[in-house]
């Protein structure tokens, strides 16, 4: 009775539920607190105070249609203000038609490709990258096409023009990265944008960008935007503000879009026509007193500096994340993703095998996790190490 | 650049912001009390207390990780209120694992669509009917087989029966009924259930009922489930509670349908995937304080009564109906929906064609507007009723 590509995701659906089970299976057996586990991905910082001060002030002064329907778009007020803090970012000239507000970003990508893609359309994504793309991407019967970024994780200009076909239609980027926590310098998006449009048709450049304001040691994430023309930007506030229970994002179609008004146009007809209808009322309202606030990044940084530590002292390897919630480490000589992940969890360290992105060869750490459990950790990393016979760094 | 399935939505699209856009231009020329505009199913009664003194509530008394993420499928105390209600409705007895929390039933409907559907696999739908239904089901490539119901705007179980296929996935009721106010009494739900099952595959009926709480003249709703086996509801908060901007409903699978397994854990995918993620989690827990709350009836009924009395004493024809929002009258003789929308437009009197709903021969009025509106509006069909030389039934 469910289709075959339901069908096919319930299969893989199964292998993440089992990696949930297995936690909680040794949390009963062994207690919480000696039980490590990094495999999921939750923004646990509260909303900053700003949030719930909006929140309480729309609740106290209630406006009449404030629950009703607006544009599928979303309210006017809300978008401008997002076009402005966007055109000062950017330096470009952003008007609020551009944006559409979205049930979060996940609903924002999905708006976007089925206002993109025909039957066999191809979508270049870049390994390691965030698995729920295949599903988007099959949702509008698109075909996935997975191109290797490099050993720092950054991608590979000469091998995604390889990878470009009649068909291909557009290219998904995500910076600051999920799995892998790097950015993409200024440089390399502008040498993107230069190779897309060296080709006769248009390809459009979807930018996943839920982590841009998840950045640490004091660096900036060059705006996509300013440097890549066929664009169109999905972005979320599950974790800037730690809302992603609330579902509330936006699109934002480049001023320099030379798709741009079909595509602002095909974007609120999809958001409308995939049942979202329009972004949460209520969470509009509050984005609009709250769009510059952020969640304590400082308190994410201080975690990433705990949890890369251990790895790395304790002999592992892992290139540094500048920003996002994850360290996506090298799984040792000798040892493929899903046996490391079976020797931790042997050591109540559970991880994510780098095969869920696309990747063998590493394992993914979430460090949106308790300090205690990062902390608590520390031994464990250092037991695994001496049984692979690989030598300290540092002092346990 | 933009895909088929949308350029042609965008085509449709334009035919409704023309209305929309002739709505403000009269305005503007007449003001906005000379103009009476039916047009649009916008819910304008404000949501009960019970829903802003719960939201009140859970701002004043925030708990750590209430904008945070939970399952796929909603939070298991809502999910649990929500089972244990609808079983006392329906008899049956239902598990909280039977629901999944949506963005809305438009979101809702959507999730199953894509649950069932294959490429070509044919969905029924009873004219006059919603017509979004058909982007739902295109979305998911399956194809629309139009049923017309009888003169009354009751389905015709011997035309559904000619209608089936061995491609036929699914039909969609939708009681009350937008656009025609019918409810579909207990025996026609249990003849279709009969009818359906005599076919060698299993037919899911998808039931979207956002307005089982708007219902009038004392009459009750025979709850679909209890009735029909192979069924998924899809339900919205946006009438009952009048919250249609804030996106909140469920999919509930029966206990008694055949695919019962398959069914709530696809559904549970789809909703992830298609890029809702879960439905957002403050009206979850608003709807958990206030399940037995709805908006003022009433009100609505007497508006029903003010212009059912305008359209019928002027001498016009419409099936009286007992729920939802709109009233479905009869073009009068030797005009089509176009022709009489237009004359009515001369008036300023605006209301949308039957056509609209795959059912030229009438036009929708929807009655959720202003009694000042629906009071200043009777002078205009009396005058349009001279015009065609018919007959008043009262004096004006």
């Amino acid at each position: 009775m469910i289709s075959r590509k339901i069908k096919s995701q319930l299969a893989g659906g199964s292998q993440i539920r089992k990696m949930f089970e297995e936690g909680n299976r040794l949390k009963a057996i062994y207690g919480p607190d000696k039980v490590f586990d990094f495999s999921i991905g939750n923004p646990d910082l509260e909303p900053p105070h700003e949030v719930s001060d909006a929140l309480a002030d729309i609740c106290s002064n209630p406006v009449p249609g404030m629950h009703g329907y607006m544009s599928n778009s979303g309210y006017e007020s809300t978008r401008a203000m997002i076009a402005e803090k966007r055109s000062k970012e950017s330096g470009l000239s952003i008007n609020p038609g551009a944006v559409c507000m979205t049930v979060g970003a996940a609903a924002a990508m999905n708006d976007v490709l089925h206002a993109l893609l025909d039957d066999g359309d191809e979508v270049i994504v870049l390994s390691p990258f965030f698995m729920e793309y295949n599903g988007y991407i099959a949702n509008h019967n698109g075909k996935v096409v997975v191109v290797p970024t490099d050993e720092n994780f950054m991608p590979v200009i000469s091998r995604i023009r390889e990878a470009v076909t009649d068909r291909t239609k557009a290219i998904i980027i995500n910076s600051p990265n999920n799995p892998s926590g790097v950015v993409y310098p200024a440089s390399l998006l502008k040498e993107l944008n230069d190779m897309l449009k060296s080709f006769n048709h248009t390809i459009q450049v979807i930018s996943d960008e839920p982590y841009i304001d998840l950045i640490y040691d004091g660096i900036s994430v060059p705006c996509a935007m300013s440097y890549i023309d066929n664009i169109v930007v999905c972005f979320s506030w599950s974790k800037s503000l730690s809302l992603p229970g609330e579902r509330i994002g936006y699109t934002l179609v480049s001023p320099k879009n030379a798709d741009y008004d079909d595509l602002t146009a095909a974007i609120v007809i999809s958001n409308r026509s995939l049942g979202s209808v329009n972004a949460p009322a209520i969470w509009q309202r509050v984005i609009e007193k709250s769009l510059y606030a952020k969640v304590d990044v400082a308190n994410y940084e201080h975690r990433r500096n705990l949890l890369y530590s251990n790895i790395t002292d304790a002999g592992f390897c892992a290139v540094k994340p500048n920003g996002a919630l994850y360290i996506f480490m090298n799984t040792p000589a000798g040892l493929d993703d899903e046996e490391f992940a079976d020797k931790c969890a042997a050591h109540n360290l559970l991880l994510v095998k780098g095969s869920a992105f696309a990747c063998p060869g590493y394992c993914r750490l979430a460090f949106c996790v308790s300090e205690q459990t990062i902390r608590g950790s520390r031994e464990a990393f250092f037991i695994i190490a001496d049984e692979l016979g690989i030598s300290h760094r540092k002092a346990l």
